[in-house]
């Protein structure tokens, strides 16, 4: 409850205009839709021409068609993540201009009004090719929330020169993700190149004592790069999301 | 090596100037020290004013007190972090003018320049009041590298009232930082209430299943809230080299 | 055996009509009741007209139709958890007037005698939709011991709105049953806006970095609200039979 | 704040006896209670007559003097608990009347409105005498939020007969708080014995493989009696709180 | 090498009639076959009319075949555990005599010459129905080393008066193996009422926070009752050769 | 209850020497102390003759002194392990007769009963010198017991030379306790060279990748050996009292 | 690209025969070698004849088929670790002279330059014959290597014997590559048995507390024979590649 | 026992001055070396001039200086790694030219015979100066073991032109030991640098999710560089052994 709102119910009070007891009811029960504030649900993205977001996951291709077409039908843009097997198909037929991403496993529907573009250019690093799928996602998402991309893939350190030549271009980037499962060490070299903010995304590429990801993700947390942030493991939307928190600081 | 080096030696072979023999040597041994480009070390500020920053757990008074007189002589800045029992009062002795925060456990003493100042206000957000310590280091390494902070204090979310009431000075801010330990819930709530980048900080507040805040780590990894990132458990300075990214973005 | 049963069969003792030695065979046939007090199996309800509970996991359609069958032959109720693909239809063949819930995996049949009647309501909480199977375990549980259920649903953390928005609900809840993956921070929330009993239960919803459940259940251990009790992940059976506990206490 | 004193307030608003703005400000500079519902803060109980709860471990014996003293200056009572050396000496000084208990290492002091009585009797019961500080805690905590306990100590699995021997105790308590650590088992047996709530408190006690209480945490998850619930590892104070929002269900 | 073939040697070279380079040979390079005692390999059991014993998982039915085969071609028994799918079948046609086990997921033919009779009988208790089939292994390859066994089945503590009904069964036992998944809690129970030996195993019968029986191998380490041992989850087959070290002390 | 007892009970109700309502009364309130069985309490050996033994850590000297005395002064036999520092030197005084064992760390007075002698030798293995604490207190218990002790120090895996050359010792043992650190290699070889049974101690012997004990502990319950058994950390209390059910198994 | 083809190019610069611009083009193509040292690109192996390694796992039979043809057309070797099923096949109609290993699960193909031979044998041992597919990983590898393989398998320390029989032939190895599941304890003898390197490769075979390699990758991490290394679990390719750099040291 | 020690027995024995008897007892005395092999005893160097090897953690500064003294007087060599407080003045003062490392936090006294000279050149190479205790305790067991050491410090990822510009002195070095905690990336970029063995040392620097090195550990162990192995955390001396054993190839 707004402070200009308490202080109008304490002006009725005093004016005699609203008795006390029904002052107290509007005191004590002041629902939650009154506060009037943004909200960022759960894998969903911002307001205003944002798209809505589908976590697909657990969800069968019908569920998943039903809703998209259903947010469809009213105008609004639509991204669906971790689409399960048989859902792009179905979504293709329903939805002919809907764009499928097969490595991100993504499905996204423009609505009538576009998401604010960003400020300056997102750079979307992968370690190595199997990490793509996850960098993908990341890269999907931001084209939904209105960023520019730039994809750098397969620069792992273990040919360290190949991520020094892409320093050009990670430099001139706005906010860089880095995507990396294994050893996860490339968020601190390059944590240590760019003055930019850096997100690590660990994945769970890899085997044995990687443990599903826990390794890269460790590496990360503990990046000896100052300033690097982490999101969960394979979360490239979560990243994208976060970079553009960034990017629409002032949109 | 920089493709205009690589063209400039190439030129040189064609023209006579440079036998084969030393463009390979050339080419094959290009130092690391032509690369040119800013390096951020770990627990090390960025470059042009910003201090230089020493971390304290693991070296002697006598150590911290040598290394931050000796940066102080060349008219630098230092920031010290975590600081061991003793270290404050010998740098009280040493550099009079150095400001020492006994709750961050940091020491800081501003260079001759001083860092450039980042875009709006980081707030610095706790869960409770064990969660002090590692946001005032988060605290005073935002100030060191020239941004303004809020602080917001004690609003952890099993009085939901608390964090509700502080809205207005979250949503004005350009970073937030939140720091909580034991169950590590506040940023996913800030996280739904602000649009602007959260940068969560698990704390090691807690016993038992807390598990030196592996809970509280974790907790924030799987944050409800999209786009929330984190960083290690208890890094305060890292969080806010991670924030200062941000708001230096155009630096 | 029930103590009606123990005393009828020393009444026949007394008068003669059954003698000593098929007395003993009766009371030794069912050693359990012998002992004179209450017990609570596994995955069973308690006695008086509580359903005989099957815990369906690892067992096929046909063992768990013939238990099914076998203990609604004698007039028994039976709630089926974790039901196996194909014993739905299995049972529903079987069995035509059990009740089949699909999102909760349960089958119930109530007996000739219904449960004891629970005090109050239990409110059954889910903060977001994947949480569903796990509430419906519970919901379908509370339903079969006698308890009336209030369901509230997606309310998750990340919009703090939702939640408030129902505190009405919450607040004439006699116990609340809070189910929550991904970061577990719902309880936290709930046990500070309630002052009844507040069970939470972790779910395996999520990936990566909540490795099946164990970041919400550690989150829910460290509840910054006093007085959260937690049961293990995914397990709204138990959930269900604690709250019982709780309105049954009369009983 | 509470709701009489918001009517209060209102009714002086009404009568002219206060102005908005000064009616504004005291709503204000009370926002937790503005909102109109009960808030259970961390570590801190119930209103009307619950004592304040002080977590004293990270505090020095001056602070939590300090803290204690002022509450006790409003006549309002105060619980510490973990109290940390040398604390107990200085409070007994400060506060002549206050209850220290070395095993438990709490202090308590009466408000001068007692906590309502809870329902029934809450039955603390520990597996071996090295649970027994856990289990104190738990007492003292449910004596200081007014209810009745009944302790039942070293009453370990490995020799049954003597939780068996408790039988009729057991039966006649409205909660059981089952504290035990190295295996934990204690809260299965008990859960099969009762039909009342039964809260588990796994302890730190053990070595080797039980992890600091993880051995006894998963234990106690794990009852193969339904309806067992459990707290964090050593958490009495938490324990106590939720038999206290049993027993306290309809005050 | 044994003393005495030393001294034998030493005695020749005295005698001259072995050269030191010969001697030093000899010593140098004592080969591990004339170490002259037996061994027991992994999932093989002791000699002397014990079977072999083939570890299925991994291998095709085709394989199992062709190895029991071999060894029955023998006159050798052999005792086959963990059977793949399929495997049963191929053996029973190859071998009609062999001895198949669903439950156990064993396959026993029993050799020319029979295994040692080992001393009185071993009790193999499951807590649940579930844990069966480890128990059944176990049971298996005690008929194979020739113990008897006496099963009892499904006495979990959450009914204690169906482990103390078998309180005489377990007195007589000669060692007493326990299976139990869950809580684990069982052994504790059974090492306080028995003074055999009591060899606990783990099953991975849960989830959740079971974690494929790590929480009941947990429990059963930190037993509170003196000299309960343990062996790997779900290792019926290590238990039951334990069980026979035991019983074939003397033999 | 006793199936004679019962017998009697019914006999009685027949006889009309007994009413229906105090038969029925006895049957359901049989206490637990009429069950007549042994029990072996936590870190407490077996009845008649054996000692009591008190586990001395989180105890004091004086409690330690006291307990002891009081035991000692019924003509009991006391052990005690685990003794804090300071305890030793005063159980000295109090008690002159009683055994300090400093590596063990335990105290032991024998009863004016001596315990019943068990069957054979009890060889006590350890695969280096830091090992020997462990070692000793296994050592020290089984004597307490009535069993004969072998010890074989310092013949870990990676000079395998040194366990061979002690085959003969451990081939006489009836039973082999086998306490190893680090990589807790040793007893899958002594496993495979003896048919007794064999009881594997892990130790918190190690650093690093040791973590406290479980790179031990997985190794022996992973044992390729089989028929290995395995205690908890550092219990070396516990594997004496498992082996002693083993050499006392007639007694 | 070779450090030749550097040459070559610039040859052709000095010589007239390649403009800059087109030298600098085919320079930028390949960043790689610009800068004229050797790289080791993860699942890659060393320059000058070595073969390209690809890495199955994640790929489809098609890709797989389709990578490796495109290398054969330049007359270089390639290697397939880890092939998905289908994909042998395919390989080996596509590319006959290519040489498939089933228990590997490899495919390699020798390029027009053979890789330079290494100095002496590398043993590659296995405790158990489940460990084979890793240790044939390694075998194929260090033969595509250029490396001679000496193999000795099944020597698990359960059985001392079997290893000790194998001395002559790991004293005359240069380096010993031991592959081990469950205990993972052979590395530890054999370390105490050479004086050659010594490089343990945990692998996941085993069950329940192996938790997938854990527990053997915890042993050889332990190892108390000084200078064993250690490789991920089931790394057969990374512990070839280790010991080719110690056999190709001076190549 | 040498093998020129059991030629010259034998030589006795043959020219009759030793008789059989005496000589069966000198063999038995020391049975290892009548195997006729080289064994290397944890934490102990190799035979020939090499030092014995005393880890000092868990002995007494008297313990150790009567252990080095011992060795000292029979003219061998020794080191001691991990001095506990207090040793190292105690040593200085026992054996003057023992040489003290207080970083290394060893001490080396070089026996007659000094150890055999390893080929090339070992790098021990840090990420950050925390990590040089580890460091050096690995370049002062090379120093005893006979191997050059050249320490290139201070080269983390964060600063990738670091590492780079020492890139000559790395590729000259036979084996190239790399130290560092934290996010443990730095083995990772030097194995992609250098051909030659690549021996990981992960450090407990760090703090949080570092858990003890346990983060730097699992990232050296997925290296992304193929054929980088690893020892356990903090095992420097254990790295300088590896090292040895590849330099020592031939000796």
């Amino acid at each position: 409850m707004r402070r200009e709102r308490v202080r109008e119910l304490l002006d009725q009070v005093a004016s005699g205009s609203l008795d006390v007891t029904r002052a107290l009811a509007a005191l004590s029960f002041e629902p939650a839709e009154s506060l009037g504030f943004a909200t960022i649900d759960h894998h969903r993205a911002l307001r205003n021409g944002y798209p809505e977001v589908v976590y697909g996951a657990g969800k069968t291709p019908e569920q998943i068609c039903a809703i998209a077409s259903h947010i469809a039908e009213h105008g609004d843009g639509v991204l669906v993540t971790r689409l399960p097997a048989g859902a792009a198909e179905r979504l293709a037929v329903a939805l002919p201009s809907i764009e499928i991403n097969d490595v991100a496993r993504t499905a996204f529907l423009a609505g009538a009004d576009r998401s604010p573009r960003g400020l300056g250019t997102v750079a979307v690093v992968t370690a190595g090719t199997s990490d793509l799928p996850v960098a993908e996602e990341a890269a999907v998402t931001l084209g939904a929330l209105g960023d520019c991309v730039s994809r750098i893939s397969d620069v792992g350190v273990a040919g360290i020169h190949r991520v020094l030549g892409k320093r050009d271009e990670l430099l001139s980037a706005s906010v860089v993700i880095v995507v990396a499962g294994m050893d996860g060490a490339l968020p601190s070299v390059i944590g240590g190149l760019v003055r930019a903010p850096v997100i690590a995304v660990p994945t769970s590429v890899g085997y044995g004592a990687s443990f599903g990801g826990l390794a890269a993700l460790l590496t990360m947390l503990n990046s000896c790069a100052a300033g690097v942030t982490v999101v969960n493991i394979d979360n490239g939307f979560g990243a994208a999301v976060a970079a553009s928190r960034i990017t629409h600081r002032d949109a």
